[in-house]
């Protein structure tokens, strides 16, 4: 545990390009010094197309030559745009790290300390730094012109695109621009978490007019796993797509594990904070107070995290209606809190100190994220009056926060069959007011332990189409034991896929490319293009090359499937270039055009194998 | 190739029964000697409560101890049944094998023949022998008994069940009668693919208002993969809960492999034969005549194939229609039959002699399979003119069959995104006067190769809930390679969760008892039962035990997730505990009751952790 970070498993984690990819930054036009990321995908030039350019959250680990070195951190390029605004004080004397902030670790249990040094900010006194209070008063941010530009995947305000979608009463426009973006923070409908102390983010947006954002859990816990495993956890979540990253860990080191993935971390981060104040009174939830969570959260407010999980919508009076469930009350935020309400009978500090919370917070920028503490634990469970309850509370809460200028989002279910997901996201849009959703899948069944991905995912791409606006993923080992490094990459893909299956059901502008974009490589037997336009271009590749591994076949006319004698996409390329045409003829012509091609067919030998191209 | 197919890999595939499981079987009332094979999974004694039954397809082999010996085959209990309704005759001079059968493989690259001897049948001149004409005339076959009483899981007629799902204007019952299974065949909207001649089959049904099916496809090919792994796949396949299999093997020996599965097959087996028949005529679809489809149809109808996957909806008009396509014909039978079209300028011979092809496969009762040469093969080309033009003439070609009493299915797709799934399901409920649908995925978005199991189970759950009756799985590899044996169980598995998702969100009678069964075993900390109710329990086994290992943890109330400190599980019990019974209270018993609790919980250390049991 207290080898330096950066010395373990060197060069596990892929940097540098994408196979394919290029690496490209676009400037700002109001803000000409941001620069949003890009991966851009090159495509054979036998396509002629341009290349195609693809959302990227992987930061700067994926530059040409990337400099990491993350004893360091990655470079503070946000730092300029906080303290630029004037409105900021640097905090002469930050928060001292106490020994209870990583569980009293000592000497070779105490994780290494993150030492390059930092500056700590915090709104200057009577101001208020948020997104949305920027957003009510008419100016456009820095961040909000990035994520503007990140949306539109350099698609320009007057570029074709096609989008047929259902999108269930949003208001996804045709461009993203700036200024709508202000307008949706502005309404409580988008989140850009960003903490002013997280100057290393690469900004996004969390809103149902936009993108749909996945979100990769990552943590120790008191039975295994390690801080480092969490460090590289991050880069790996963000290498294959993850928007968000929440930091769940429990037990020790705490404190300093989140140091390290806070200064290497391009994304947004996400915690729980009731989960650092249970270690410190000794894991027993009663003895919890508002000091010690107080405490806690300006503690993870000076790290710079960008969002805060807070159950304050579990309300004594709600815990009994939990009795009858299947499974209880599973959320551990919820069941911590549904402790401390029953020991004291009182309503949490959560819910008594919830202005309180908005005013720290409002402070940093931190967002919040009303957990769901009562979310259901099965399918006998979703939807029931203990689940609603508290979403109707989150609604409260979610006007509280706004009052306070504070962003909001609120987390959803859980466990849902398909005929139930519907009424979530709609009970949701009316009682929060549009705040945008934030679902944990929702699983569709629960006799797939194991497969919890996939279960998931069917839930997650429905609800994200009706307008969840971020998706939190699930791993395999969901129920079962703590997600390894493929299990981890498996639900980020698997979630990847689950958004953009929504993206494109809702009719987002830039959702179509990418699907036409690998289409077409797929019927021209561009196989490099294929795996590389993928979601994963190197599972793509291996799985192809277990079939065909040599490189010719990487430019050959045909796959495993059919072999070589007989391919359709093949046939149907020469249906194409025999019929094309012919469209616009009446049927006679057709016909015609038909006997034509008939004796063509035969006197050509119908020939469908394209000689195999020597390898590239 | 020349080994024994029963030498090779010996005990690689798992015999007997399953984890945790007893096989049992349950005989009929009108036909009592039927017996039908359900897979019942006891829990733990603790959980007071019976065990829960499940449907399995998993054949013979996972009897107790099974006497497996591939080379006889599985014992021909349905042979009897065909026999005693006095209508077939036995067919003296069966077809005989022909070299081109096998591609003309020869000596050492022929496969090794199967020698037990069978028996062929035929209806009598003047008969027909399919299920749909039985229920027309008003007759429970023993088939009929069957496949209710399997609907029924065990459960009996007035036992109490939980369905709250919406089911899109099915029809399914409470209760499945013999009686409605007939009903529900006399209208063509269900099918038990069960040829005659295919003897060790254990009947199932394919229809709306029944369980929701799921389809395995194996099959060699001119690329790799070997007759051997093709039976062992099979077995594979049906292990993981395949209810259906397609042989789309191609190239040579097709004809042993076929045989070799039929002989070894619980579950009804689909073919193409138009791959067969293109085999015959070396590939070139040109060449392909009526007297080899024909001959191909009888060879395969007498081998007792089930189902025939037949692309007479692709008529010559509709083929323009795919040239401004993105990806043209993708359907291998569609680009076959489009290419056959194109070079004779006639509609092909399926489409032309489609009473001739009822005339033979109802004298054998093999269902047809309507093909969907024409879906489409990427999100652009999802719900186009070509597409629907085919599905209303698959409408047409089903009625048809209808008239001589053959049993049909209608294929659908292929790649559609979610918002325009349910024009499929409604489109195909309309033309196709409600016969069972059976669709490839859908999948939903096109971007990830590698993971299409995913993108397209998440379009077979939802178009299952929407009311189709059978899902076609799709593998990991899919557009990519060659399935290996891994591939076939993760593709079997997504399928099957799909499927009971699917039969959860529409209601069926027995769907809610299995996910209550693992959900209640899952806040119990049963972990035994949880692994063992799943739908994988090696997997789920193996998932737990690479974060704890030891079988101490099988028993701990808790789990790897949150650690033995904190368990939400675990508090959650303790608040059903105080709070049951307090339900029916004012607030003001409940505060009090509260308060109660308040003082319990800090009397008694509020303690979470219940003593580790020692290992079982």
């Amino acid at each position: 545990m207290n080898k330096p970070i950066g010395q373990l498993q060197p060069g596990s984690i892929p940097t540098g390009e994408r196979p394919g990819s290029k690496k490209v930054y676009q400037p700002g036009v109001i803000w000409p010094d941001i620069r949003v990321p890009f991966r851009e995908v090159a495509v054979h030039p036998s396509a002629n197309e341009p290349a195609l350019t693809l959302y990227d959250p992987s930061g700067p680990y994926t530059d040409p030559n990337p400099d990491i070195d993350i004893e360091r951190g990655l470079s503070k390029t946000r730092e300029p745009w906080v303290v630029s605004r004037g409105d900021v004080d640097l905090v002469a004397n930050p928060r001292e790290v106490k020994p209870e902030d990583n569980g009293f670790a000592k000497g070779a249990h105490l994780a290494p300390q993150f030492t390059a040094p930092r500056r700590v900010y915090r709104a200057k006194p009577g101001a208020n730094v948020t997104q949305l209070e920027y957003a009510r008063r008419g100016i456009i941010t820095p961040e909000m012109e990035y994520v503007a530009i990140r949306e539109n995947l350099r698609r320009q305000a007057n570029d074709p695109f096609i989008r047929d979608g259902e999108d269930f009463g949003a208001s996804i426009p045709d461009f993203c621009t700036p200024e709508f973006v202000r307008d949706e923070i502005a309404r409580g409908r988008a989140i850009i978490p960003a903490n002013i102390n997280h100057t290393e983010l690469e900004p996004m947006i969390i809103g149902r007019n936009f993108l749909v954002k996945i979100n990769a859990n990552i943590g120790n816990s008191a039975v295994s796993s390690s801080i480092e495993e969490e460090v590289e956890k991050l880069r790996w979540a963000t290498l294959w797509g993850a928007d968000t990253v929440m930091d769940l860990s429990t037990g020790k080191n705490i404190h300093e594990t989140r140091e390290w993935i806070m200064r290497n971390s391009p994304v947004p981060i996400g915690t729980v904070p009731i989960y650092q104040a249970l270690e410190k009174v000794g894991g027993r939830p009663e003895e919890l107070t508002w000091e010690v969570y107080r405490d806690t959260l300006i503690e993870q407010a000076e790290q710079g995290v960008d969002y805060f999980t807070v159950h304050a919508g579990v309300l004594l009076r709600y815990i009994p209606m939990t009795a009858g469930r299947m499974t209880g009350i599973v959320s551990r935020g919820g069941s911590i809190m549904a402790k401390w309400c029953l020991a004291h009978h009182q309503e949490s500090f959560l819910y008594t100190r919830f202005r309180e919370i908005c005013e720290i917070m409002r402070a940093y920028d931190v967002s919040f994220s009303l957990g769901d503490g009562l979310r259901p634990g099965s399918i006998a469970d979703a939807n029931d009056e203990a689940q609603f309850a508290e979403l109707k509370t989150q609604g409260e809460l979610t006007k509280i926060a706004w009052e306070y200028d504070v962003q909001v989002m609120n987390e959803g279910p859980g466990h849902v069959p398909m005929h139930l997901i519907r009424e979530n996201m709609e009970k949701q849009l009316e009682w929060c007011a549009e705040a945008p959703f934030y679902t944990l899948g929702p699983l569709t069944t629960d006799v797939a332990p194991g497969y919890d991905h996939i279960t998931s995912a069917i839930g997650a791409a429905m609800i994200g189409w009706f307008g969840t606006a971020m998706l939190c993923y699930v791993t395999p080992k969901e129920h079962l034991g703590l997600p390894n490094r493929e299990d981890v990459k498996v639900g980020v893909m698997t979630y990847k896929l689950a958004a953009h299956a929504a993206d494109l059901a809702k009719g987002h502008p830039t959702a179509r490319a990418w699907d036409d974009a690998i289409s077409r490589a797929r019927f021209e037997f561009r196989w490099e293009d294929q795996f590389n336009l993928g979601i994963d271009p190197e599972t793509a590749r291996e799985y192809h090359d277990e079939s065909l591994p040599k490189e010719a076949f990487k430019t050959a006319h045909f796959c495993s499937m059919c072999g070589p004698k007989f391919c359709s996409m093949k046939i149907s390329q020469d249906i194409r270039d025999a019929a094309r045409g012919q469209n616009d003829m009446g049927q006679n012509d057709i016909e015609a055009g038909m006997a034509q091609m008939s004796q063509k067919f035969r006197d050509t030998g119908g020939e469908i194998l394209v000689p195999v191209a020597p390898a590239e």
